[in-house]
């Protein structure tokens, strides 16, 4: 990936800077850059240029605050290569200036002997922490939420809360939302600050807090936490363990990171490409071969039902080579349908729009559309096959067409039911899965159908 | 849509109480309830009932900032149903207690008398305010933008500041980011409210303020505003005029709904649906029918270009039948590794990771991911081509293969990037419209091959 010509044009002057060692300049410089376009900047030295050394430059340049807040936008790969050469001492002090989310991604790329020797010489307290974060399965609320909260014990007064408030300030991911815990741990109530700065000092916090609070058990899915955390427009969302003790919080800019990850990867699977580990233009070829080729090759096999199909009709299609001629179309046309009628309930499955329940109305529904659209697109082609292959030809190919359509829309819409029933992703029922079904489908229905009107029988 | 366990008990347990106008009870119940699952069970007693009376009545039993916050959460065609029988004033004083941008939504959906009829008691403030939110596009930073953030003149001192966060608290919709304002309305720079309580009272806050703000333009498009949110992490992005004045802020739950808008709209483009106005389950069947119908009526003519190809080679299958036996597979295969390349590039464009300037680099990554795909499925489909027509056919099949394949995916990877040359939306590279190219082409190359090699032509 290349950069934006802004980024290009920072870029070139900083590097500038570095080359001339001109201090004054990248002192200038780098404070008016944000962290996330430092990474970036980074990222490109890094891969495009391989140029590890200048990419070490550049980030030594940085006061260890914004180092850290850098290293945390970098993606896994760029972070261990980075990482590599830095000694244990430089490395320990950048994981305590990172925030305990981004501290833990981080750890959890470098290799085990690097992390058992960091392990050893952190204080305890925060060893615990890392381990325990680190511990929790990719796509679950636990790998993405941060220990970095503010809570606020029961009992305690308004005035002491917004103490506790200030202390915290500086380390905490949000001040904006503060949770209130009981004596053993658990999630008692909320308050925003906004409601502690309007509050009577002298209040106790837990007659103002806010006692049903949206919490996420931490083995929840992470897709299920941005669904929650949109809806409800939250600014952080509060995860428990089993005991309902407050463990950590997923803040919303977490949330719509989710969020955006798990739409590539409801895209992708769409077209039945597996999950990427990285963006489309940095991962590598061979990764990206592997995530498309499974399912192309599966299919060229389920293919062959089409063609067995054929085969089954060779006669009927010497007869009439004609027939040949609509088969793209035919089959073309209740694959697309279909496709579009799965699309439509696997993104209203994902949005939390569409519920298994709604599976009855829905199918009414797509009956009658299905059935306007075949029949439309049978009006559209039904002259084309008076002029190729008369009368006979075009009542086969506008009875195909109905049927197809109206067929390949009714799979294509239940298919990511019946896989979700079944345990599976409803977004496996991608576009190529729907349209090689209704290929075999579609070849059966139009040769039965130009058989039966064709040859009378 | 129907709803989930959970809201249909509350829904259940509601209506009753509100039939037996047990008052006390509903007092209970109602508190225990957020407002975007209230709105949800009035929207289905809306839909699903149709019982206009009970919404009603329901409405009516919360207390005023409730009920502006519930009837904000309500789609459009909900809000116009259920405020056409309000008086005018019982409307205005909801009005009054929305947010401004929700207010606005509500403004643009009643009809032009109602609008008029509204403005004429409006205070002069508030009437300008709504009429110059309502006037801006539909898809731009100024339509999604609220009015109601915390603007600090520049000058004056933290303590000052913070007596004006106190002051502003209730009504704006985000209190935790300030924006410091110059004499002419100008953005001058912003603090965080975390910024603000911990530094000195008596400073200024130009002091301490950051002068460099990512802002964005009132005509900027939406999507843009959602992915400047999310890479910068921001808690509400400002949005200014032509003359650089502080207009608006976009806040991240409404910059998340954005986001989540405009995937939906992508995941239907890439299979040519047309922009719903509401979700699949709720969006009416004639518009269903609408939106899905005109590309494929399109690709029913455009694939008569692949019956036209099969026509030109009508000798070539009649004398080798077994070819036909092929043709889904061939052509199949080409359309989903080409709809799997477009969408690749579809989702990096949309999501960032992709630039138009990559393209050459990107071309040369197909190339080589293509080919190999194709050699691959290739091989997999050679033997059966053996089996199935002998080894002058497995060739021809091999061969056309590794041809549509590679084509298919080049012009996948590629159209996006022409559309967006063109000025189109680059998702227009739908999975249908891919693969009815794919298919045209591939009966070509596949009947050029066959006839090349089988007739010695």
């Amino acid at each position: 990936m290349s950069l934006n010509e802004t980024l290009q044009e920072h870029k070139d002057t900083l590097l500038a800077a570095l080359a001339d060692a001109h201090h004054e300049r990248l002192g200038e410089l780098l404070p008016e850059l944000r962290s996330a376009d430092i990474a970036e900047i980074l990222e490109e030295i890094l891969e495009e240029d391989d140029d590890l050394p200048v990419a070490q430059a550049l980030l030594e340049c940085l006061p260890l605050e914004r180092r850290a807040n850098v290293l945390g936008y970098l993606p896994g790969e760029e972070q261990l290569e980075i990482t590599e050469a830095m000694p244990d001492e430089a490395l320990l002090l950048l994981l305590e200036e990172m925030g305990s989310d981004e501290r833990t991604d981080l750890f959890k790329v470098l290799d085990e002997d690097r992390r058992e020797a960091l392990l050893r010489r952190m204080a305890r307290q925060e060893r615990e922490d890392l381990k325990r974060l680190a511990s929790y399965e990719e796509g679950t609320a636990g790998a993405i939420m941060t220990s970095d909260y503010v809570a606020i014990p029961s009992g305690m007064t308004v005035s002491q809360a917004m103490m506790r408030v200030r202390q915290t300030a500086p380390d905490a991911e949000t001040v904006y939302q503060l949770y209130i815990i009981d004596a053993e741990g658990r999630l008692a109530g909320t308050l925003s600050l906004r409601q502690l700065m309007v509050a009577r000092p002298g209040a106790k916090v837990d007659d103002i807090m806010i006692k049903d609070v949206i919490s996420m058990a931490v083995d929840a899915e992470q897709e299920e936490v941005a669904r929650i955390v949109a809806r409800y427009d939250l600014l952080a969302l509060p995860v428990v363990d089993a005991d309902e003790r407050l463990i950590g919080i997923v803040t919303h800019d977490d949330a719509m990171d989710v969020a955006e990850e798990e739409a590539t990867e409801d895209f992708h699977k769409g077209m039945s490409i597996g999950q990427l580990e990285d963006g489309v233009s940095r991962v590598p070829l061979w990764s990206l071969y592997r995530k498309r080729v499974t399912w192309l090759v599966l299919l060229v096999f389920a293919n062959l039902f089409s063609g067995a199909g054929i085969a089954y009709f060779e006669d009927t299609i010497a007869a009439q080579v004609a027939l040949v001629f609509f088969l793209p179309l035919l089959i073309g046309s209740g694959g697309n349908a279909g496709a579009q009628a799965a699309t439509l309930m696997v993104r209203g499955m994902a949005t939390g729009d569409v519920g298994v329940k709604d599976w009855g109305t829905l199918l009414g529904r797509e009956l009658l559309v299905a059935g306007s659209l075949g029949l439309t697109m049978a009006l559209a082609v039904a002259p084309i096959g008076v002029m190729r292959g008369g009368e006979a030809v075009a009542m086969v190919v506008a009875m195909s067409m109905v049927t197809i359509v109206l067929f390949g829309s009714l799979l294509g819409m239940c298919l990511p039911f019946l896989l979700d029933r079944l345990g599976w992703d409803p977004a496996t029922a991608s576009a190529p899965l729907v349209t090689t079904l209704i290929d075999a489908s579609g070849v059966l229905i139009y040769f039965s159908i130009a058989t039966a009107i064709l040859t009378g029988v």
